[in-house]
């Protein structure tokens, strides 16, 4: 079935009415060197073959009733037939046991954000993956943007100095009122399916992972006021968190899915001595840079100012990537790492128990009445 | 020596050197309708006068030595010569007693923010005011912006809805090292001249003003984390505030003056349960307005959409105004008191009072290990 | 080799080294309904076999030595493994020949513009693409942003009111100097393989079908001053048209590719009696809407104010999409008529003929020193 | 009257109703070195006594009945009493008999562009001004702004190497449909009271002044197609010429007032050799300069980058200033010359006559056809 020499990926959830399951699909497929094989696409056993046939053009017998299954029927072909990585698209509360399963198969895992439903999860994983020794991304999609990369490359050669503030704020809008009809918005706005934590689980996580991975700061204490502006609804909707750093930076992460007008407005500042940056996701391939006494220079992807912005563009600057080519990029630093050419630049395990920490440290802070309490 | 029927003003401050002196004469003349007859431009005498002949072209004899002698020197003279009102540009510290005096002295008094050193003060002149019956006003000059005053009417005729989360920035880096040289710094952190808060005094307050004017909330908590990154500075030159607000909004605030590159970045969101809105000084003639399910408007100062956006322009949409002219407003409005037209809109000591609070509550909070402290 | 039920498609050009052949690849593929089985990449054989293998992953015996070769060798297979359709990504004065021989061998066609290098060339393939009745797209990209289609749509509806004046402005920096090593700039610059035309064969052809596409207007008349800035440059690397469109509408259209600090700046403006437009490829997911006395209104990609808008995205608002996906919508609307979904909605011959007419006119009138010239 | 040491003025225009004479006024007292005397405000005697008294606070031996009466008026007063200069704001057919008017009584004139309705009026002008030896400013006001000088200084040091291409865009929506209640309309789109032509003398004639003054350029030929799109209309609302310059540079310029909801778009690109820069009067502020290989720096008003941008600032950058402050500054370096501190950098009638010569072969060049004509 598939090409010669691709790498072959299996994919759980994405079936029909799914989101960023087939976001995944493109992503990874984006650069030619892998190709989607087989999948679980749905608990749902018919819409499960409906969707592999029908949506993904797959034959019926790569589309599994079930991720066991899929896992099980992948192991019995032959080594190069069978799939080599299983990327994980679906709500928060399966990452776990789909995670678990995969590594306990053999298989490399590609798992969408946050990781799982604790801290203690996220560990058990990580040890899991550390016997198995395969690799295991975190999609934590924003850092594959090349803007993104230039900026952590800005930080991380001094361009700012010692940092001193770092503001990151993501804002949604979708989720101002009552979404009953919308399923997106259901399991996200469900404890059972989205864990702890509502909007600090589904686009906080997003935040507290870009400071970290342009920073390379550690959160020592925070103290988190969570909201639930919608009626009726069970997790946060808002909140707004006071971050304190090692080596006394200081930090305000905001998110809200109550934004009324906001898309997904993702945009992150970071002030050091001597120079600042600042990005957005809705102008994603600029990135303003700031030296002290020096005018505004406008770094952008593909163009010149930094090496970093250049690595991960398809295109001649001015033609422009998004959301799903920066998706791709993680994609092929996990891919490139699975043909053999080293250790691929993608969010991991790390990031993965890191971000579980954040969330239970937020939910714990705002529970106690927005106190301050330590982060390990 | 004025002109038939303008209103006479004399200046404190606003000597050689000085920074928003010269900015208010020029503000509190540009419509035409009052005239600088007088000042007391410095505490050196001879500079005094200098800066009255030379900069200000008045005769010598209005040009006096101290504050002391203006107002009575002005006190003596005909009620038709006599200046009408008194502007304060000084340092912070100056401001009571020069208030007090003014206010003793039967003069209307436009005073620069913050409006002292402490609630006590700032609660006297409230007290003072009301006893003498002459009009007060604390040059908040952010709200004489159309678009401000727009943003105020949007959320006072609902299309906002219920208000849920409020954001005000206030960014800048001019102090993001020490200016031992530079003046403007040297009072701004010092104790001694600028009270007990540094960045929080001089642009924190506001931050608080502009959110307090536009929404119309009243903070009853808040958290405050402030910061002295530059070394041996006495006062914060950084921090963020969580906030609470009467009828269960939130907020953050946040105030530096050591974010490289920020030249003088105040910004306002304000998110409502049916609509939100966006305005920036660096655009200051645009307001962003989202309602549910609509594409974003951009109302423009001068343009369709808001009779406050057109109210206090000078020239047709796209002829931009700046920050002279939205103080200027705010001398419009005293002005036009002075000249019996009726109650003028623009802040006064209740805005002064309530900012003293503020700063006495944020400082209050830091101190105390960014606790949550009441605001009355 | 194929998955079940995808379109299969062979690429003429885009071996190692090439810029667009890849990204037509990644676009024809992105929405998981087709799949590249073959290719002629290079006329090198070598090189073309070695770019199939390493970098597109296809089979040896589906990397062929030229496009005559591949068109061969897929008619001999059955028709459930053989290609179906061919991209034609090379330089300017191969589109002629390949596309003319696919079109005899029955190959539906994807042409890259300009369509080829006279309008002569232009009617004969369109004739025999009539005769032939097999689909042919002209990927004119930049009509495949969703904002692109909502400002069409926004023309169709009648909310502009007839139209006055149209703008459209394409500008670039990259040829500013002589680029002697850079094999992109070589074949633009070279009029055996550009043509009679240079950057408005390039990119002045991309602003032509844009305004075209948006506005419906036929150009009547038109007056250009080209120039060649870069000494020894043999074609035109900028210049000027005034346009005179049926109806009485005007416009200016502007292409360069000397502007230093451009990058790919492509811009619409369109004005109308009661509204006005604007769209620009830099921030390709939102269009300016005016209309008479209303505050102006952003419509966004995705978002409310236009079904146009929502059609051809793959992700909620404000998750950017960008230039491959646009052409990945072109492949898409291309692929859905082969799958026999009804007509696709894409550019084809109409628009290579109209384009290759202006091209010719352009050069014509510019040539006769910048006189105005009908056209047909 | 007048304060000791400020330079006295008069205004001609300005009375009820009128938009840009109070302006004029507020500009010129805005740094405090010059103070309005006396004005002849309206062509209605009780309306002219009206608006001084009431609107301009003089006394009404001041308010004047006609130029003719207050330039006999003020001769007959001390010469420490009279004006100083007179601020010609009328309809464009008055420019020139009061000018002339004023320069015979041996006062300097401000007077507003364009400066009158033929080159002769213009070139007349001139030479009576040599002879007089008075101080004349034409107020092309864009020529003020900080960032406008920064550009010019740019260019001058060669920053941008020789100059490739200007475009010049002055873009209005107010008259896209007819305003027959709208007094500021009709006068400038009557022949009478507006000259040759409408919106190319209104605004076309800004652009002009706004590219020579930053490019310093001569304009050899030009080809203009005008338009008259609102029906009964007697002159152009709109229109695009395409320029050569000596030296071999091209251009375009557009200048519209029928394009829907373009408040005041006036914007200006100049592409040279190694550099480009680009100013927009709605972001008047800022100016984005590209230098070849560099990214984009944006340069401040009042901030780092160039000293040009910080010498006519009143503030520290950040700190918006606008147009009237713009104004202001040509008005501060046309007073410092009146007080002997050296000549004043302002247009003046040879930026007057250059704009007639500008707008007579503009007419000429679309009455023919819109054929190239020769520029002198």
């Amino acid at each position: 079935m598939s090409q010669v020499g691709k790498i072959r990926f299996g994919l759980v959830g994405g079936g029909e009415g799914a989101f960023i399951g087939p976001i995944h699909r493109m992503a990874a497929e984006l650069d030619g060197q892998a190709e989607l094989v087989c999948g679980a696409f749905s608990a749902d056993p018919e819409r499960a073959r409906r969707s592999g046939v029908e949506q993904y053009q797959l034959p019926a017998d790569r589309c599994y009733a079930s991720y066991q299954a899929m896992l099980a029927g992948e192991q019995e072909r032959p080594a190069d037939k069978r799939m080599q990585f299983v990327i994980i698209a679906t709500p928060n509360h399966l990452h776990f046991p789909m995670a678990q399963a995969a590594l306990a198969s053999g298989f490399a895992v590609v798992c969408d954000k946050p990781l799982c439903l604790s801290v203690q999860q996220a560990e058990e994983l990580r040890d899991l993956q550390q016997r198995q020794h395969v690799p295991f991304a975190v999609t934590y999609n924003y850092s594959g943007y090349p803007m993104v990369r230039a900026a952590r490359q800005l930080v991380a050669v001094g361009t700012l100095g010692s940092i001193r503030r770092v503001q990151c704020s993501y804002l949604q809008g979708w989720l101002a009122q009552a979404q009953p009809d919308n399923k997106q918005a259901q399991w996200r706005t469900d404890p059972q399916t989205a864990g702890g934590a509502g909007c600090f689980g589904d686009i906080g996580s997003h935040a507290e992972q870009l400071l970290s991975f342009v920073t390379g700061l550690s959160i020592t204490r925070l103290c988190a006021d969570l909201n639930t502006f919608v009626p009726d609804r069970a997790l946060d909707d808002d909140g707004t968190v006071m971050l304190q750093f090692a080596g006394g930076a200081k930090g305000v992460l905001t998110a809200s899915q109550i934004a009324v007008g906001c898309e997904n407005d993702l945009s992150l500042a970071v002030y050091g001595e001597r120079g600042s940056l600042e990005w957005r996701q809705a102008e994603a391939n600029s990135l303003l840079v700031h030296e002290l006494d020096q005018p505004l220079r406008v770094h952008r992807a593909g163009g010149p100012g930094s090496t970093a912005a250049v690595a991960p563009t398809r295109l001649p600057a001015g033609h422009p990537e998004g959301y799903i080519e920066a998706l791709a990029t993680l994609y092929q630093e996990f891919i490139s790492e699975l043909q053999g050419l080293g250790p691929g630049d993608y969010p991991g395990l790390e990031d993965g128990v890191r971000g579980m920490q954040f969330i239970e440290k937020v939910v714990e802070s705002s529970t106690r009445g927005a106190q301050w309490v330590d982060v390990a």
